[in-house]
Order: structure tokens, then C-alpha cells, then sequence
């Protein structure tokens, strides 16, 4: 007996993989008699994996309810294996569903438009945090790390499946992956702690491979999905880094062949887990060791090898990866250009998350110095965008603020790379926006108006605002739009204002950023009226100033940075 | 008995001109026997002017000392007019010059290189403020605005010859610079306190006139006088803005030919004021009645008609003015695109004044409610890059920052048009600021490295920098320079730091801006010692930190916002 949305595992004995453990692969279906009035079967055709020790295991995700009959075929079996699987719906699994939140209970998170959805379409609106090393610790540093995500705004999690060599964050995981090649018996991979990485690695040799990518490492695959089910049972989304170029280890210069392989095993092992997003790499374009092609083939061969369409992207560090390509369902940026998220959306019309634009605390390094209120402004801009902003903490280990970092005794613990405590002043900030995002009637699409709006439109509907507009003001616009494009498009990077609405102006959340305005001027629908909240972005409350408001609007505000206005429809 | 950069003004009385008053210009040569071994005469031709009741005016300014001799012929004079002038220099004239400032002590101001410099050889280093409506004013009003500027940092102020008419500021001034045409006569001119203006007047009909510029208003321009003297005994340049948009009398839409007419009168009685400079406009790209073609002869015609050659530029709304041009002696730019500063001081050789950047406040309007912080962050941003930067202050009317505005019972008194007082955070900062920049040896270039700076190189002396990069870091820079021009150019949009330097190592100014560093890292030339401060740009306080230091030098900081270092060559 089983639920939707639950992963079904099948396990059976069988014999050791004669070649590739990695690639021994049995093959499922899935198949479930249809249940509208034509009566077409769905079948769905997954693969298995070998998990060591004589044991081969098949996972599956079931979407729909129903009895599903399966049939193995393939290594490690020797005739099929059959059998019958009942999954119950939400409704008939309310008891076992107890407890249960994010994609355990809804289902995967897919792509809808420029938004976000469960399965089951429930909306899920991204408040992501970056610990890139989460898997690689201590068990101690781990089980402090989930304490705090239980407390915390966040949803989503971009973790690395390798382990991450960078500043204040030297330490050799407890498992790797894979069982060492000839070049790598013996190796200590031992790095000194406080040593300084330029920018990335500089491994871009594949002729020299430390790994047996055939020979998986079944304590760290199955230590990995242990983090993986304690971020499922927080409701959390995995965002794996499938790669990245900070490495020691040798696994940012495997062989394009090896990276397929290490591809293909990992697919079949995560791919039924719930909450399992694909990030092909964290900066891709760092990683020097893979071309443009490579990735372009790693990119296809994810999309094809996931039964279930998972979220799927590529991040950067500086140059964008090409999000409009078809396996791409999302988009994963790191900038600090807030101000195109809008743009980009209209454009892309995919979801856009900005996974990374600076993180707060006090490293030299600016991605990582921001205060807690320049990390909450971007929230609050990306969000009122329409997009949605991932978080990231890097206290300098040693201060004051980092010593109290962990309970664990350990150095080095910055929260961005190995987890621990939260002590930045934004997670809260992030939490009461979320709340406010989560009593909105439906996602944020970007609303602003004024000079961005012209601004952004192609020259032929320019012209057609030009001709609608009065006098006056047209002279004014076509002072604007006499700047050449490249200095209307850095006029937009610091000319651009944050404003998101609701479905058909069920509710508009207008966020003042840094402006001190002692008045803002809403102009609402005639035919609707408006309850009017005051924000204070920063402070963290919540003031009713109006209601039954209708048309032209002004509403007074204290004259202090981060406050924002929300009007909802109440009639 | 007169002395050097002080005006010498010659009276004398003649019948009223028969034709237009404003162009009756008497024609003067004032002569100097060589002081050099080659005794060659210096000769400077001026014109005076036509000051109404029967009498003429020559105005000079003496740059050099010693016996001036002059003739004056043409309109008012019957017979050429001669005479002597004794000048005495500085070092004659100690008594005399006590308590003077700025241009009166020590000449007008004139670009050198990217930075400015008085005849005398004294740096200027601008903190400009805004005042568009200063001389348009009650004098209650007026003595309060120079009781205020007395008392602050500020050393320029931008101010409007013509009235202006904006939100906010709906006055009429109490004098005209002309007398009516038949068109203006009895016209009030009234607006409703209060009244909106979307973006500019839309008056672009330059074939109704309401002034005769034949027939200047002599009461307006004595008037208009004192406060180009007021200023001067305040050490303040005076930058005169020649035409606006925000107009609601007529001034902006004068036919050209009248527009020269006017300019004629007013550098004949203006350009021997020590303190000026000529600002062709406040946002000529919104002055709908001007074409292209009509700046450039504006902008010709000042050149050509001040004998003194002041600092002359146009100020733009949006699309930058062609600041390269040969009579443009600076850029004066509104712009948010700080961090443009260095790379256009590179690219065009001349001093670059941020002359509109947002202004503190707390108006509606974007452009008039940032923060102290905020504008006391784009001081320390523009100055660190080399630049110079211009302040406002915009608060609304009627909140209770600005009922305290003024003393004189007047409504709508905003500093950033009409004067009175200050009430911002920033200008106590800006002082603090200008303590700093005046302690150092000489005048701030730009100096940050890192990524933008290869960023700013063309592709040849990239390539160059690359070769000489070790590897590891050549392929992160290569990433870096894997991005399209338009990215490359977004992305220093959101990269750029702020680090100052004086002379050949004389000076560091590192701005830390919003990081929260708890450490700096200096990289300080081997050969020289420094004494490093701490600065705390925001509470204003200059901590000594390390004294003898040289070479590669680590600074503990607080780990907040708005930090500097400064490290100063002790030998």
C-alpha cells in the first residue's frame, strides 16, 4: 500500500554486475489500467540500479492514484519480476499524509509559465538558501544544519552531489561518490585550512582520473539520499549541483564518457524522490574541464533520463547560460542585475530564479558582505519582479558572529558552504515576506509601470504609447527614448522600480526599495475596492491604512527606506 | 588701487542707446607692459554693457598684477575713454584679501586634466549643492539660504538664471531679466501652489514671445548680482544655469536670435565675476523649443564671449550631452550610472561632475527621496572614482521635515529650488567627507583593480593582461571575458568598487561602500610607509590603525556598511 506522490521502492537480490556496477540498469514499466472512459493504460518505463551487496533496486513516483502493476526486466533479474502496487490519492491517505509537507505532499515541482507548481497544483513559491557542502560533513554539523532549516523561511536547497573545495571550506568528506581509480589509491586529498582559492579550480586535465566511476560508493549514495528524504520531510526541494569547479578531488575533470556514467546512475537513484531538482552545475562556465558541447550533452542527457521532468537548469557565474533552450525549464542566474528579472521573464517566459546575488555577511569577498538589509531588499525586489531570490550567509570564520556558529566545535563553518546556524538579520525578513507571498490570492507577475514599462517595449509599440500619450508628456518620453539602446539599457539598471500584481488586480504588492517617499500614489482598478496595508520591509509589520479603496490613491508612509504597500481585492 | 581676481568695474555715463539697450556693448582693451625679458604687452578685450539711467559699465578681472591701462570706445562714449589700474598681487594685497574665499582669493576656476584648479594654482576640489530657484526669492528667504550655505560644506551651487516653475516651487520671482513684450503684457503668470507638472513645459512655440530681451530689467540684474557676490564671499561658485524647461513665464521657449541676445547681455556683465561658470542648461533634452543644432550654437557663443574662459558644460535629463566637444571644459552629468565615473574620466579626459544623482528627501518623486545614507554613498562613490559630486535636498512640503524648512512663514520651500535650510543627514557627512579630501596631498584618481578594470581595457591590452595572469586565475578572467560587450557592461554595472589614489602613492582612498568587511586587504607599494585609518563614513569618525605599514596589509573592519581606509604616505 502506498500514496501518490510517495516513492515506491522495489528491491530484489541478484548478482553482482559483471562489468559496470554503475551502469547495470534494469528495466521497469509501470502500468496502470486508464481510468477515464477510454480506458488507455498509462505505463510508465523507469530503470533500476545497483545498490550493492547483491541488492538492485527500482524506484518509482506515482502521479496518479491506482493499482499499478510493474514488470522488471534486466540485470540482476532472471526472469521478470512482477507485482502490483495500490496507490492511494491525497483524499484516501489523509491520515498517512499527517505531517507531511512540500512535495512529499504535492507532488514535484514543475514549471507553470513564469511560476511554480507541485503536482497536484499547489503553488510553490521559491525561498531558497545555498549550502553547497550540506552532504559532505559531520553528522553533528548535519543534524544542527536540519534543526535549523526546520526553523527557517526556506524551501529550496542548492546542494553539491561532489564535495566543495573553496575558501573556509576545507574539509574531505566522511564518503566520495565513487571508489578510487589506480591514479587515485592513496591520495590524501588533505587541503591546509585558510587556504586561499583564487577563483576556482584550475583542474582542466581529463587525461588523469582519481575516480572508478563504474564502482559506486554505496555508503555515500545512500548517505546522500538520507539528506535527501530529511530535506523532503522539511518540505524543502533539493536543488542538486550535478557539478561545479571548486575540487580537489578530481571530479571537476572527469571524462565527458565518466560524467555520463556518474549521470546515468545518479538518475536512476534520485529521479523518484519528490523534491529532486537538476542544477547541471553551480557557474558552469568555470568549470573548465567541459566545453560548451559537453554541457549541451549533459544538459539533453538529464532531460532524457528523468521518467518524471524534474526542474531542470544551468547557473553561471558570469556568463548566462542559454535558458531559452527547450530541456531548460527554469531559469538559474547569478547577478546582481535585479533590475532585468522582470524583463527576463516577459522575454524567457520561464520562471526566474536568481540563485545567487551576494549573500549576507562580512567576508572580504563582495559576493559574500552584504548586510541583512541589502539581502532582504533583493527579496523583496526579486520578488515583487516576479521572480524568485535564493539566500546565501558567509560569516568570516573567526569573527565574533562565526565562532557562534556551530555547536560542533568544528572551523570553518560558514552556513553558504557547510551549514550550521543562521545568525544573519535576514532569514526572519525572509520569513515575513514569505508570509505575505503566501496570503496573496495566486503568483506575483511584475506590474511597473512609468518609464521601465516604455522603455522595455519593442520601437513599434513604442511608437503606439507616443501617439496615446498627451502632449506634454510625450515630449518628455521622446526625451527618454533619444537615448541610444545602450544607455537606455544602463538608464533601466538604476531607473527601475518593483512592482508585482496578482491575477486580474486581485492584489498589487508595491515595494518602495530605497525610496524615502512620505506618500505613495497607487493607481488601483475603478471597479474593484482594496483593503491597504503599510509594510515595513524591515521592522516587520503589517498596518492597515485603508479600506474600500478604489481608483487614485495616496497613501502616506514614513519617509524611510524598505517599505512597501500591498492592496488586496475585497470586493 | 585694485587686486588680483578681483573685479575692476569702470562707470561712466553716455546718452541711452537708440537701439536695443541690451546690446549696446562698449568696446575695451585693457593693456599690461610685460613683466618677462621680452617685455610683450598683454592685451585683453572686453565689452561692457549698458546698465540703464544713462549708464555704462567695463567690467575686467585682472589675472596678473601690475599697472592695467585701458581704452573704452564705441556705445555711450563720445571720445575714447582711458585710464590706469593699479593691481596688486597677492603677496601686496595680504591685508586686503583677509577673509577672502575660493575664486575671490585665488582666481576662477579652470579644468586641469580630470580635476580643477584656481588661476593661482589652487586645487578646487566641487561639493556642489542645488539651489535651481535661489535668486528668484524673498529676501527674508535669500538671507536665511546664505545664512544656511555659510554654515555648510557646500562650494558650488547650481543655480537658474530664469525663474523655475516645478512641483514644489510655483513662486513668481519679484523681477524679470527683461521687460514684457507687447505678447507678455499683463500676464500674471499665476500658478496654483500645489499644481502638478508631469515632466518639463510643454512651451515649444517659439513664435510668441512675452519678453523684449532689447530691454533688460535692470532691478533683476543688480539683484541677480548680489548673490554672485554673496556667494563669492562665501567661497562658492556660482554654476548659472543659462536656460531650463521648467518654465511656465516664456523664458524657455525665446526665439534663438533673442536667446543670443540675452546671452550677449549677460556674459558682458557677468564673465568678470570671479566665481562663475556657465551650465547651458538644467536637462537641455527636455527644453523642446532648442535643437541640436541650437546648443551647439549656444554653446559656441558662450565660448566665444567670455574673455575668462569659466568652466562651461550642459547638463542633460537623460541623453549625456557631448561632453568631448572642444568648448566643453567638464562633464555635468545626471546620471544613477555611478559607477561609470572612472571609465569616463579615462575615456574623456576632463573632470567629471555628477551633477544630479537623486537627491536626499522623502518626495514621491524618485529622483528626490533617497536617504542621507544613500546620498552621502554617492559622495564617497563619485569622489573615490575621481570624480565630483553634487547635492540636493527634497523634502515635501508640508511633512513635518519641511515646515521646519524655513523661518520666513513661506510654503513650498524645498532647499533643491528655493534655499532656506537644510534639514538632511548628508551634508554633515559631506563636510566630513571634504575634511578628508582637503587633508590629502593633492587630488583623487581613480585606482580600483580587479575585474572591472581589465574589464575597461580594449581587447589588445586584455590579451596582454591575460598572458602575464598565472594560469588558474587567467582562466577565471577568461570566463570573465567570455561575456558579450552588453553583458560585460551590465555587469560592471553591479561590480564596481571604489578605490581612490593620490599622486604616485601618496594617498589610498578605498571605499568599502555597502560591504560588510570585517577584514581589508591592502596591497600598498613596498617602497613607501603608511599610517592607515579606519574610517566610519556614516558616524563620521577617523580611526589610526596601523602606522609604518607597507607592502600587503591586512585591516580589520567592523563588518558593516559604509567603511573606508585611508593609508597615507608617512615617508
Amino acid at each position: 500500500m502506498s500514496r501518490i506522490y510517495e516513492m515506491i521502492e522495489i528491491c530484489y537480490e541478484g548478482p553482482a554486475p559483471a562489468d559496470s556496477e554503475a551502469l547495470a540498469a534494469p528495466e521497469a514499466v509501470f502500468a496502470k489500467a486508464g481510468a477515464g472512459e477510454e480506458g488507455a493504460e498509462t505505463a510508465i518505463h523507469v530503470k533500476g540500479f545497483y545498490a550493492g551487496n547483491g541488492l538492485y533496486k527500482v524506484r518509482f513516483l506515482p502521479e496518479e492514484a491506482g493499482t499499478w502493476q510493474y514488470t522488471i526486466t534486466g540485470d540482476g533479474t532472471v526472469a521478470p519480476l512482477t507485482g502490483t502496487v495500490e496507490v492511494k490519492s491525497l483524499a484516501e491517505s489523509a491520515d498517512q499524509a499527517q505531517g507531511l509537507l512540500g512535495s512529499a505532499l504535492h507532488g514535484p515541482v514543475r514549471a507553470c509559465g513564469t511560476h511554480l507548481r507541485h503536482a497536484d497544483g499547489t503553488w510553490f513559491y521559491s525561498f531558497g538558501t545555498t549550502i553547497y557542502a550540506l552532504a559532505h560533513q559531520s553528522q553533528a554539523l548535519m543534524d544542527e544544519t536540519f534543526d535549523t532549516l526546520a526553523h527557517s523561511p526556506f524551501n529550496k536547497v542548492r546542494l553539491c552531489v561532489f564535495p566543495k573545495h573553496y575558501n573556509y571550506n576545507h574539509n574531505n568528506p566522511q564518503y566520495y561518490a565513487f571508489e578510487r581509480s589506480a591514479a587515485g589509491e592513496g591520495l590524501t586529498f588533505d587541503a591546509e585550512e585558510g587556504a586561499q582559492v583564487a577563483g576556482m579550480s584550475d583542474a582542466k586535465d581529463t587525461s588523469v582520473n582519481n575516480w572508478d566511476v563504474n564502482r559506486p560508493c554505496y555508503a555515500f549514495w545512500d548517505a546522500f539520499e538520507d539528506k535527501l528524504l530529511r530535506l523532503m520531510d522539511l518540505g524543502i526541494e533539493a536543488d542538486l549541483i550535478l557539478f561545479h569547479p571548486y575540487d580537489r578531488w578530481g571530479f571537476a575533470n572527469m571524462p565527458q564518457q565518466d560524467n555520463l556514467i556518474y549521470l546515468d546512475y545518479l538518475l536512476r537513484r534520485f529521479s523518484a524522490f519528490p523534491n529532486v531538482w537538476w542544477s547541471l552545475a553551480n557557474e558552469y562556465d568555470l568549470c573548465m574541464a567541459k566545453s560548451r558541447q559537453d554541457w549541451e550533452e549533459i544538459e539533453q542527457f538529464v532531460a532524457e533520463h528523468d521518467p518524471y521532468h524534474h526542474m531542470l537548469s544551468n547557473h553561471n557565474c558570469f556568463k548566462p547560460w542559454d535558458w531559452s533552450r527547450q530541456n531548460v525549464t527554469h531559469v538559474s542566474w547569478q547577478t546582481r542585475e535585479l533590475y532585468r528579472v522582470a524583463a527576463l521573464l516577459q522575454q524567457i517566459g520561464k520562471p526566474v530564479l536568481i540563485d545567487e546575488c551576494r549573500y549576507e555577511g562580512n567576508v572580504p569577498e563582495s559576493w559574500g558582505n552584504i548586510s541583512g538589509q541589502s539581502m532582504t531588499q533583493r527579496f523583496w525586489q526579486v520578488t515583487t519582479a516576479g521572480g524568485y531570490c535564493t539566500h546565501g550567509e558567509t560569516f568570516y570564520p573567526g569573527t565574533p558572529e562565526a565562532e557562534l556558529n556551530t555547536q560542533t566545535g568544528e572551523r570553518e563553518v560558514v552556513w553558504w558552504a557547510r551549514g550550521g546556524r543562521l545568525h544573519g538579520e535576514s532569514p526572519a525578513r525572509i520569513a515575513f515576506l514569505k508570509s505575505i507571498v503566501d496570503s496573496l490570492p495566486g503568483p506575483i507577475e511584475p506590474a511597473a509601470g512609468g518609464l521601465q514599462a516604455i522603455l522595455l517595449l519593442n520601437p513599434e509599440a513604442q511608437q503606439k504609447v507616443l501617439e496615446q500619450t498627451p502632449e506634454g508628456f510625450r515630449d518628455f518620453l521622446k526625451a527618454l527614448l533619444a537615448m541610444s539602446p545602450e544607455e537606455q539599457e544602463r538608464f533601466l539598471a538604476f531607473n527601475t522600480v518593483y512592482e508585482g500584481k496578482v491575477g486580474d488586480g486581485d492584489a498589487f504588492l508595491i515595494y518602495k526599495d530605497t525610496e524615502c517617499s512620505s506618500l505613495a500614489e497607487l493607481d488601483l482598478p475603478e471597479d474593484k475596492t482594496y483593503r491597504i496595508e503599510v509594510i515595513d520591509t524591515w521592522e516587520m509589520t503589517r498596518e492597515t491604512v485603508q479600506t474600500g479603496a478604489s481608483g487614485k490613491v495616496k497613501v502616506r508612509l514614513p519617509g524611510k527606506e524598505y517599505m512597501a504597500v500591498l492592496a488586496v481585492k475585497t470586493s
